[in-house]
């Protein structure tokens, strides 16, 4: 592992840097940043540890996303290319139609049509071209790659370009600057860009902190790779957890998540389920179901976390209401019964 | 209407000050501050004007209270009395118990037996005493004031206490600190301490924008008041904005409202249930009856609002998720195919 000796602490030397993170700070719309952090003490008795949340839904997209499409948009916003094309999960691309809508960038974004209608309805509504495409989040990232070289237009490729992961790793600023101090902090892995910014930030700047990253037993190809140290694809995903179903990871983006990652665990679809479950009622907090990913890590190892202090990234809340809350009646006894 | 030109613009002379309210903003826990304030596009359709929400949920108490139970708890923080009571509906009791507990203080609640189960229950789990009565929250208040009395400890009444309205008014700094420029500014009206706080801070600093009080139609009596200039009470309330249907106002707060509330509406319960599901399906957001009371205001007179640019502050979530639940599923297909 490539380590720094730097003074007393040990730097990771992955592809960010810290003065980059805070450069990326001044870009960022506020309405993005300083998201609330706060202990929620009715969700500790389901759990049987100290439980913060970090919360990245009240905002004008309703994830985090924006954090890095601030970054990319506001590179943009001077000379050089006005358009831009991403493929998207839904949150990213509904992040960038915004950031460049205020920025007059013209956005295409490639989304698979089985995506969430809510997460599809948003990225139209903010304006942006929306193409989709008869495969998964894979095939639209090769659709979007392709729209890129025929047009020449911009490529943002979420956790692959630095400024998705420097956008990502503000969250770990505030964490660490604002935060009592806790023991751990629990990241939805999905490309990587909220856990190579957010573990970098933490790993530098609170480095006793565990860096425990949560994926979906139904999309496990980045926690694979993490564990064997080299890239493992998958050649599909079953995951309600549809923000994190990727199926290629890419390399560079995993060796900054070895640097940085303490752990990287999967987690079953009835723990997501009755981690969203568990933030609707004590919480109060819709979430979609990568944002209960947490949660669920706590819940099917509670040993691990008990009587410790641990922060849950709550990274978004984009559901399809209708699908919400018809999941949420199937399941409900169910999960009540069982956790 | 008593008011003093101050320079270009005319200072409301209300109980409150805004040097006050910024030191009240120093005493106040970090984590009750800079709540956040954006808008909200996809509610926007529907209410036919621009909609930016101010979210007072995201924190360990869910609502507004605990700015002014801060200042209230900082105050009997050095010597003095160690023990304070307060009547509640189930807010202010939660806030209360949670400042006086980061301050070893002694907090009893009085509370009707009849407030949501999980205002009560997070009340005790916050470590205060609850006590119950069998009447609504103006029993509550009598009973309150006998302990107070009788133990010769301290009452805080919401709203008359200055420091609950000052607490509140934080948020009208934050408003006009920060926002873009809004027309409207839609207030839950209960006991008055948040119009009265965040009216006085928009009234002072951005005297333009329209300070709009909402209440329920099933507990009139502050508007009524409002409205006749003088303090009427009601025998009963009907409604389920559980937080804010007092009957008795009190005059020195309705003094304050007369000086800085443009306007103070009535709005129906099934108005109160659409923007309950509205909040929850366009904004991801769950809420109190009482939070939705801006979203009732602008859907019983769109026209009114019609292009403008409103705030509504979303002053709470403390909802028994089973209750909410049901409920919404009850009137859920009869408010789609109304509004």
């Amino acid at each position: 592992m490539a380590r720094l000796a730097l003074g007393c602490c040990i730097v990771p030397q992955t592809r960010l840097e810290n003065d980059r993170i805070r450069a990326a700070r001044r870009v960022i719309d506020p309405v993005f940043l300083d998201t609330p952090l706060y202990r929620c003490e009715a969700l500790e008795p389901g759990l049987g540890c100290m439980v913060s949340i970090k919360l990245e839904t009240a905002n004008p997209v309703r994830s985090f996303k924006a954090r890095g499409t601030e970054v990319v948009a506001s590179l943009l916003d001077g000379n050089g290319p006005r358009a831009v094309v991403c493929a998207s999960a839904g949150n990213l691309g509904q992040a960038l139609a915004w950031s460049g809508r205020g920025r007059g960038l013209e956005v295409t974004v490639v989304a698979s049509r089985f995506a969430p209608a809510a997460k599809l309805d948003r990225i139209r509504a903010l304006g942006a071209r929306l193409e989709l495409v008869d495969g998964d989040i894979e095939t639209a990232r090769e659709r979007a790659a392709a729209i890129a070289r025929s047009q020449g237009i911009r490529l943002v490729e979420d956790s692959l370009d630095i400024e998705t992961c420097e956008g990502a790793a503000t969250i770990g600023l505030e964490l660490t600057d604002t935060a009592p101090s806790f023991d751990a902090v629990l990241i939805a892995l999905g490309g990587g860009a909220l856990a190579t910014g957010v573990g970098h930030v933490v790993k530098t700047r609170a480095p006793g902190v565990e860096v425990i990253c949560v994926q979906p037993l139904g999309a496990p190809a980045m926690t694979h790779s993490w564990r064997q140290r080299r890239v493992v694809t998958t050649d599909s995903t079953s995951t309600i957890a549809d923000g994190v179903a990727g199926r290629y990871p890419i390399p560079a983006v995993l060796d900054d998540l070895l640097l940085v990652a303490d752990d990287a665990v999967l987690v079953q679809e009835a723990s997501i389920i009755a981690g969203m479950r568990m933030l609707l009622d004590h919480a109060g907090l819709v979430v979609e179901p990568s944002a209960a990913l947490g949660i669920a890590a706590i819940l099917e190892d509670r040993d691990r976390f008990a009587g410790r202090h641990v922060v849950t990234i709550v990274c978004g809340s984009n559901v399809d209401a209708d699908a919400y809350r018809s999941e949420e009646r199937r399941v409900g006894k169910e999960c009540r019964s069982r956790w």
